[in-house]
């Protein structure tokens, strides 16, 4: 895998965006959130994770994007394909980036696309959006989803990143009784998961989440105790690890010391699920229709949240395989399946793969796991 | 350390919070992002990594807060002191929690306070966000401040947190040697200091930057590159770990083979103007001050970013060590200090300590380097 992408990939994903303006009427896009910051100019960096500075973007009808940000970032920005990058002194409590990306707007011409839409944040402060809006006297209305459109097909660039990801995951998940056995508390095998995801070549590990119980697990978003493994409980690790700025999202069970038979019957329904959601995800198929597959399998009801969601830049993004969501599945689209079952009064046993849509059907980008609870 | 914080902690947290609002007159605060959410609640997750779901907390002008949250984080919120605990099967493309969280609103009564200032985002979709002012008929205001200042000032058990996360990355540092000489590619020294992290008992590393260079680096902002590390280079890792949902954030410079002597001195004159913000930092100075302090020793000028900030749950927040930022500093107030110094044409030096503010002045957190450059 090349890091970073060719000038022509970015090319292609501008005029895409510009064709889709122009068929909405949009004069300029403006853009202030990571992923779609990084789509359109490449510009990479973990200093995201400062919420101290606003970053935008803006995409005019026709030419290249224009960047206007802090001078932290000019250099960094310097090696992307982006040409006209304007820079102020950040953070600035008097004018924090606002008449600069007011004056590249109205160099633009509105009316002015913001993404609004499912899984979308405007990342600056309202009150300072409120100031561009005056200042540009353009008219603001929302993208029309079409970031979120470019965005779910995947390039053949992209689907290689992910499948980067998904390799050092595999590896990782193949080293897990390194880690963990009888007596670890979970919160060192969180830990050293971790470690292993970045020895087998993670760039960085944004998502652990996790839990160990007897028969399932309470919940699958809490951050780790030190509560230590015991024998018959079932560990479950879940991450999504990064590569070059690309998504793995999938998760694995093991049986500490032995498998019970409830562990060992529900890890085998799910992999069946997994399976069927596999077969099921194909082009023209609905988003819910992928859902109903696998629901058959687990029983899971209508007011479930969802089996399976998008993935790529970000951990989850995109569709969501459930019974509200009528999205039509299109080649290049990166899907995760994720059934669960519960396994007793509050518990719960959950499985995901990694997969992506090709013209004939779906291409398995994990390596599936089998039937059989591992042991560690 | 112990995990958490006693109710009493945010019974104080939101009483101060009720105080100000009744002062600004705002009937209830409507909170859409991490950090202020956990802050008021208690929550902590790794799971807002996945944008698909909105989270809401509404802070009413009387009584405990209103949590209007994703199905999916019912259990662990159950967990937390809040009792008022509404949910739905997230992501909903009909209704993804508006008509919920506008109903919470309206019980608690407006005008309802949104974060708007510096450093603020509103995490959920602009399309969602105009839907919840039309139904629930209430008027949107700014919150006046009031979160961003409760948050600047730590309580003891906020500065343990933090002390806790200065300490781990102390003891990684100490490590560098091991995972860092002559002819190492720079992404294997980013992977392998992100493993000393966990090892030493990160809960997880969401920031890690730095560079190398002879006598320097270009930018401190990049992903690493797989460029070995050559003799006589200064590299220089800047770290954000978290422990118990909290951050450190500093790093250190070391030399490759040997210490050139434009580095030794850079990193001398680094370490004088780390020890001047430090005695600059005491309650009553200004920002601007202490950022006055250090530039007089590194030569920075005014049209610069910033020489350090505000620390805490976040990478960086509240304050900016910059000429154009006149905040007092008060006891309890976690600050970096981070001045830079040019060395050489697009080159710089960096370092970074974190300190607390308490009455008499300052308090080292991290363990301050000295002012020779140390070689790996």
């Amino acid at each position: 895998m090349e890091r970073g992408f060719a000038v022509a990939e970015f090319e292609r994903r501008l005029s895409r965006a510009q064709a889709m303006m122009g068929k909405a009427d949009i004069g300029a896009i403006l853009i202030t959130t990571e992923p779609e910051f990084r789509y359109f100019s490449g510009f990479l960096t973990r200093f995201w994770e400062s919420p101290s500075r606003p970053w935008f973007l803006v995409l005019p009808a026709d030419g290249k994007p224009i960047a206007v940000i802090p001078s932290i970032g000019a250099a960094l920005m310097g090696q992307t394909w982006v040409e006209d990058i304007r820079t102020w002194a950040a953070p600035d409590p008097q004018d924090d980036g606002v008449s600069l990306v007011s004056d590249a707007l109205r160099e633009a011409g509105g009316p002015v696309g913001v993404p609004s839409g499912p899984e979308t944040a405007l990342r600056m402060p309202l009150a300072d959006f409120a100031r561009v809006k005056t200042m540009s006297g353009l008219r603001f209305r929302d993208d029309g989803g079409i970031t979120a459109r470019l965005r779910a097909i995947k390039s053949e660039a992209e689907i290689e990143k992910i499948r980067a990801a998904c390799t050092v995951a595999n590896r990782a998940f193949d080293r897990v009784g390194e880690i963990a056995r009888e007596g670890t508390p979970l919160d060192e095998v969180f830990r050293g998961f971790q470690r292993l995801l970045l020895e087998e070549g993670a760039d960085w590990v944004p998502y652990l989440a996790g839990g160990a119980g007897p028969g399932g697990y309470g919940c699958v978003i809490s951050p780790a105790t030190s509560a230590p493994l015991a024998g018959g409980d079932v560990l479950m690790l879940d991450t999504g690890a990064v590569v070059d700025g690309y998504f793995c999202d999938f998760d694995r069970n093991f049986a500490v010391g032995h498998a019970t038979a409830i562990a060992q019957d529900a890890h085998a329904r799910l992999m069946e699920a997994t399976e069927a959601g596999f077969r099921a995800a194909r082009p023209g198929a609905r988003a819910c229709d992928v859902f109903a597959a696998m629901a058959a399998i687990t029983g899971t009801g209508e007011g479930a949240g969802r089996l399976g969601h998008g993935l790529g830049m970000q951990l989850t993004e995109g569709l969501s395989l459930s019974p509200r969501d009528e999205t039509v599945i299109e080649p290049g689209m990166m899907l995760t399946l994720e059934p669960g079952v519960e396994t007793g009064p509050g518990r719960l046993m959950v499985h995901e793969e990694n997969i992506v849509i090709r013209d004939a059907g779906a291409e398995r980008l994990s390596r599936f796991a089998g039937p059989d609870l591992p042991v560690i």
